[in-house]
């Protein structure tokens, strides 16, 4: 069974850059990556908050949070 | 042929926890990772520094520098 990942993003390109070679690099074997867009979709903004991220690019895995470089800070999607 | 990436950290928990979650989820097919003690190998210091690095932990994949979290500054490290 594959676990589940979440890659929070706002569309920047510090977020772009992340997607591509970061989430690339994950084994597809093991990894289920979702993606979301909190610019667009700001429903989920609650649930990353909740989860403790504070900027995008993020990616929750194992119940973790990574903070991959700083494209923008959530306070600032809302 | 496996592209090479570097991890670079001092032992921090924060190092830790990245080393074991976001270089466990890398696929091992495709990656060759070099982990590097920038607190014990300060002879690497200078390389990370010339490659972009600003702290630790980072990872440096495809010439990209994704620093993730943070551990401590590379200044802290001199």
């Amino acid at each position: 069974m594959k676990t589940k990942a979440v890659f929070y993003h706002a569309g920047c390109p510090v977020c772009v850059s992340a997607e591509q070679s970061m989430l690339g690099a994950l084994d597809p074997s093991r990894f289920d990556v979702e993606v979301v867009h909190l610019g667009t979709a700001k429903n989920r903004l609650a649930e990353a908050e909740t989860l403790g991220v504070k900027s995008v690019p993020a990616l929750v895995l194992d119940n973790h949070i990574f903070h991959i470089n700083f494209g923008a800070s959530l306070s600032d999607l809302k």
